[in-house]
């Protein structure tokens, strides 16, 4: 099976090295047939980057030699850095090992020491060795040895070219541990000529392309901070990345490129990181003591699960009201048969008035109510899908608006809780703290 | 920006081609930082898999023209068919029309109905187009536009060197949509040779082991048809794929394979594909013309919400209510005070209560109460976090029974939703139509 071999290899001399650009390889015909998740290369990436490596390429490859080997060679070709996962177990469909060798142009070599301890993983749990385990204890010619303490596949590490390659096992358990205990140390300290400091703010309220206009030239490609933009469900992400050699440079410059670009987008900046709307609802209410009721139709209970999400919720959420029929509005929330009868459940009457019903039964400070048409059927010219009335009230009175969000039923549903929950932020930006 | 040209170019002949391995490239700096999972290969991946042509590699790349470039020419060099998402938007960050020009070796080119397209999307919204929005009208030479329904970026498609290439948006609703309706119908027929079959049971209310173990050798890889199972929040998942040369062969293997299954684990499988247990539970309540509320404490509006998932509910489903405080509770539901006082919130007293009054209030003919602690705080030792009662009431009378579910707050709330759905499924599936 391969040539046997016990001398340990030195690592290559480092001088003042420094290293820039990662690349990964992901192994594995589960990854590519749309029934697994590559979570692996995001936990990667995001470690790496936290090290100022930032990932520039993910190759996933099928279990087979020729492809591995042609990702090995392009993605050393695009970076300093390699990391392959999957590919080291004991199966025939598992290849990496032979790959790297073919990449590194020798053969595979057992190792003795490696057999042994792959033989005593199987002895502390009172099993015999399967035969076919003996592979695992080969190694591409000229590499090194990663133990595994949590499985049996080792990884393996070499250089090439002034490249370093680590191949790692796909079991995401052992392949977190082996690149948190043994790759990252090794690479860290030769990432210090330049550090990355990453802001995120996050937006709602205005369109990609809006947003975009009104930030000028701060999205410009190759500007040092980088600003990039992505979108989810009407949230706009803005990513700052300041990259500097000292980082209190590059702090200093990610702290400028924020609030130039929050001086300019003002309240459509609504938290940092990773907050949701309803996070940032939730501390507004809670640090001015004020409570909180909702009345949904069209989103259903979306929106009160939106707010419980929110661990603690409790403290300024009480009442949540689903009305998805007439009589549950009149009954529930008082909303007068009169005035649906003359302007329709979806109406801006009705909005305002399930918003009041659901204050004055919780007895809350605030009260929010959304009523529309989420589709796909009930549109009609007048109304179409997508017509959606959201309501607040509180004692300083009740403000109704009108929207029209597109696309499909999850998406309406999704649009209109959140404008709902935007529109009581900014309403609680402008309140002071509850009288004690 | 780029020059102006109207002719719509017309497909490349087709022989009687036969395409075989497809590639995918994603492109977005989102997927590289470890922030965000490239859920769109997967689903891609999946879709082509279903129509027999496998995807042999994913090249993730970062929002540079030259990486993308570089992207494209390996993956064609490796498939008959390429996919890229991402990169389509209007932003300077958005380069993939640049990188495909680049790749088919010419320049960009100005479409005015793709302008007057983007212009009506944005006056539909009663918004101006923003200028940056025009780059989305310019389309690589020689390539054709895939309409999006969905939102402002045309897709691409081209051919080079006998291969099929396509660039979609990265917006997953808008990918998905585009693929499904412009791009599988053309490659379907393309892909002729061996015939997949593939069929998904859905199941709920025993672990994955368990489901193992029933199952017997029904999972052994090697077979035809060959078994998998995936987990995802409770719901297990076992794909059947068959595979032979003559369709119908491929389908009658499925069929049988289903059959054994559906004897040996009974009432466990609720469902098939991509069904949920609200929609389940939503045509047993329609078909009967019976209908439904529900009350919750700890899930605060998501069983209202997964019920209201589903379009046409109102059929069935007209009042829910979330009483996230004993008052509401008492208010609302008509809880006993001192119910409460005696048992807790959280309590089989309490769940039944709220299951009764829910459907006295409503007037429906079920209703479903859930009342537990989500956690992360709120647990002592005779209550533990994820400690959950559920109740269901019909004529019939009540049932309440008592859960421990694991994990987070998150996965405690959807089980618990989720399980009630299942409870209500079983108590429906022994009750005929409503009496005329």
């Amino acid at each position: 099976m391969c040539s046997r071999e016990s001398v340990q290899n030195g690592p290559d001399a480092v001088g003042d090295e420094h290293i820039q650009k990662a690349g990964i390889v992901s192994v594995g015909n589960e990854l590519l047939n749309g029934r697994t998740v590559d979570t692996n290369a995001a936990y990667i990436a995001g470690k790496l980057r936290a090290i100022s490596l930032p990932v520039v390429s993910v190759h996933t490859v099928c279990d087979e030699v020729d492809a591995i080997e042609r990702a090995l060679a392009l993605a050393a070709s695009e970076a300093d850095v390699v990391v392959v996962t999957g590919g080291l177990g004991p199966t025939d469909d598992d290849l990496t090992r032979q790959a790297f060798a073919g990449f590194l142009g020798g053969g595979l070599v057992l190792r003795e020491e490696l057999l042994e301890g792959i033989r005593q993983f199987f002895d502390r749990r009172g099993m015999e060795m399967p035969g076919r385990n003996s592979i695992q204890a080969c190694i591409p010619q000229g590499a090194q040895v990663l133990d595994n303490e949590r499985g049996t596949a080792p990884g393996i590490q070499a250089r090439k070219g002034g490249k370093w390659l680590f191949a790692l096992p796909g079991v995401p358990d052992e392949m977190k541990h082996m690149l948190d205990t043994k790759v990252l140390p090794q690479l860290q300290p030769l990432t210090a000529g330049q550090t990355l400091v990453v802001r995120r703010l996050k937006c709602f309220g205005a369109g990609e392309s809006r947003i975009a206009e009104m930030m000028g030239d701060a999205m410009r490609r190759g500007r040092n901070p980088l600003v990039n933009c992505t979108v989810h469900t009407g949230v706009i992400t803005l990513e700052i990345v300041a990259t500097a050699e000292r980082p209190e440079d590059a702090m200093r410059m990610a702290d400028a490129q924020e609030q130039s670009l929050r001086a300019v987008l003002g309240d459509l900046v609504y938290g940092t990181d990773d907050q949701t709307l309803a996070e940032v609802v939730g501390e507004q209410l809670a640090r001015s003591g004020r409570t909180l009721a909702v009345a949904e139709s069209c989103t259903g209970g979306l929106l009160a699960k939106l707010i419980t999400d929110i661990p603690g919720s409790s403290r300024y959420f009480t009442h949540g009201w689903v009305t998805y029929s007439n009589e549950a509005k009149r009954h529930d929330l008082d909303v007068p048969v009169k005035t649906m009868e003359e302007f329709g459940a979806v109406s801006e009457h009705v909005a305002e008035a399930m918003a009041r019903g659901a204050r004055r039964k919780a007895g809350t400070d605030y009260a929010l109510s959304i009523t529309g048409i989420a589709g796909p059927g009930g549109g009609t010219e007048q109304k179409p899908v997508g017509l959606v009335y959201i309501a607040v009230d509180s004692a300083d009175g009740t403000n109704t608006s009108r929207h029209v969000f597109s696309f499909d039923r999850s998406a309406v549903r999704l649009r209109a809780a959140q404008t709902a929950l935007n529109i009581l932020r900014r309403r609680l930006d402008l309140t002071g703290p509850a009288p004690m």
